[in-house]
């Protein structure tokens, strides 16, 4: 079989294909040298996006504009305006990876989904007396409606997840190990934490390496998360699910080198070229075809998805 | 066996015993006739004392103030500041009258505590531009953290569900069904729609009724999700668990209506006694020592909790 078809059925998934055009290119936060940050765009990049497209058709399916519209139309909406994240994408990839069906990840990737949306539409709440600088994110609605509806789509995505449930199939066990997975990266230990830290850094900049270095230790965990949850949903061995953990970290240090436009091209170079030859190794030993498509990422306009 | 050795007793569990001491008694929002809503502190309010004081333990245990004392000290300093509600302790009541133990409820009781004080936090956050009436709720922290750490606690009481699953008593499947009515009940169908129409309820005034109409139909879903959780972890069938979500509602309903001091105290005593009478119906055919130790609520002053 051909490289093109075995990246076009990835077990017995047909992959989404998206037409061939270059796609107008995203503004690079950095001027990066092109033989880390080749841009191309090629068919190859149909992988990531046919899932994202997955993904997508499965939330809409889930949150269609339907009555009470004063609830599910601001729910739609501020689930899609969050920009652009490889998260979610991330963990039906590593399912697919271990052999898993492309199916038994989408609801814990539209979880996955709906958390950083939650997460990014509070992230941008106008608060009194806050500390944060002024964002320029455009607000859908007013800040009433942004906090509740973002405070309600917590729990939808973990619904979603859990009503995915298969009694026939007797997995049970692991969507409640998902859960806790996803639980714990969104909750006092990664994401919270790191944006109680964006709010401490801005706060005092008085102490910015210790923030930076703090940043760092939880960067990429819920990328992590995501690449593990899919091992996990795949049904890949406890090896296989610290080894896709890892690679999710990995992924996830880069895209946040990748935003922190702070340091100098070389020194943010070398890392990046750093993490991304830990992360290739993390993938050593498993279906070629596959590590191929899942390597593309690192030639795609994913690498700038701001989360 | 006499009743109130019947009380202490319940299911092998130990019931905590409060000193028979007359508590200071809590201000009424409403004269209400004695008939209906004697305050009397005896006793067998030890019942649901009890099982608060159970709950409150289990949460000390889940959320001790240790390091990073940045997160764990707010986390748990707002988890106990919300008023006092008589939901994580329905859901053990519940538990308990199907024949399950204590402990099997308590990480649920928990998760639901954590799910009222997050939304309480969020409910009296100082937003710019907010169309709801001035708050007189003592903030205990900054903005920024009061929204960062109430998002925390929805992931954080969800964790605490899932690993309570026992491996070896197979019941997975028992906490994903209770995982599925606690987050569709604080999510779009239930709490947050209820939160959303507060908002709106203050932006136009102008139509009144239609929002008491709509806040009297979704009064009480917490509380019946709560009861419901109960019996499905007690092993309850479908018809039991049915009737404990109806018995929920009822005690839901009756707390909305003593929390709107609106209306006239004749016609409020009325339809409170109607609820107080379709809610003891629901619990008839129960082991009647149990079904006495649940109906002190209607003595407690826990009818008088905020929600």
């Amino acid at each position: 079989m051909s490289m093109a078809r075995a990246l076009s059925h990835i077990n017995g998934n047909s992959v989404f294909h998206v037409p061939c055009r270059p796609k107008p290119k995203r503004q690079c936060p950095l001027q990066l040298p092109r033989r880390v940050f080749k841009v191309t765009v090629s068919c190859n990049q149909s992988y990531w996006d046919s899932i994202n497209s997955d993904i997508k058709a499965h939330l809409n399916r889930a949150i269609p504009i339907r009555e009470p519209l004063t609830v599910f139309e601001p729910m739609n909406g501020l689930t899609f305006a969050a920009p652009r994240s490889i998260v979610p994408a991330l963990c039906v990839a590593a399912c697919e990876l271990l052999g898993g069906h492309r199916d038994d990840a989408l609801p814990t990737a539209s979880a996955l989904w709906l958390m950083y949306s939650a997460s990014f539409t509070h992230e941008h709440l106008p608060l009194t007396q806050s500390c944060r600088p002024k964002s320029d994110v455009r607000h859908l609605y007013g800040p009433n409606i942004e906090l509740l509806i973002g405070d309600a789509m917590i729990p939808f995505g973990l619904e979603l997840l859990a009503k995915s449930d298969d009694r026939t199939q007797n997995i049970s066990t692991r969507i409640l190990r998902v859960m806790i997975e996803i639980t714990r990266a969104i909750g006092s230990q990664g994401m919270i934490y790191k944006q109680y830290h964006d709010v401490e850094r801005h706060r005092s900049n008085n102490n910015k390496s210790y923030h930076v270095e703090k940043l760092e230790k939880y960067e990429g965990t819920l990328h992590a998360c995501a690449a593990a949850c899919g091992a996990i949903l795949g049904g890949g061995s406890e090896e296989e699910i610290e080894k896709m953990r890892r690679y999710g970290l990995y992924v996830g240090k880069i895209q946040g080198m990748v935003s922190r436009a702070e340091r100098n091209d070389k020194e943010l170079n070398k890392s990046v070229e750093e993490m991304r030859r830990l992360a290739t190794k993390e993938l050593s030993g498993f279906n070629e075809a596959k590590v191929q498509a899942i390597s593309t990422y690192f030639e795609s306009d994913f690498m700038y998805a701001q989360f």
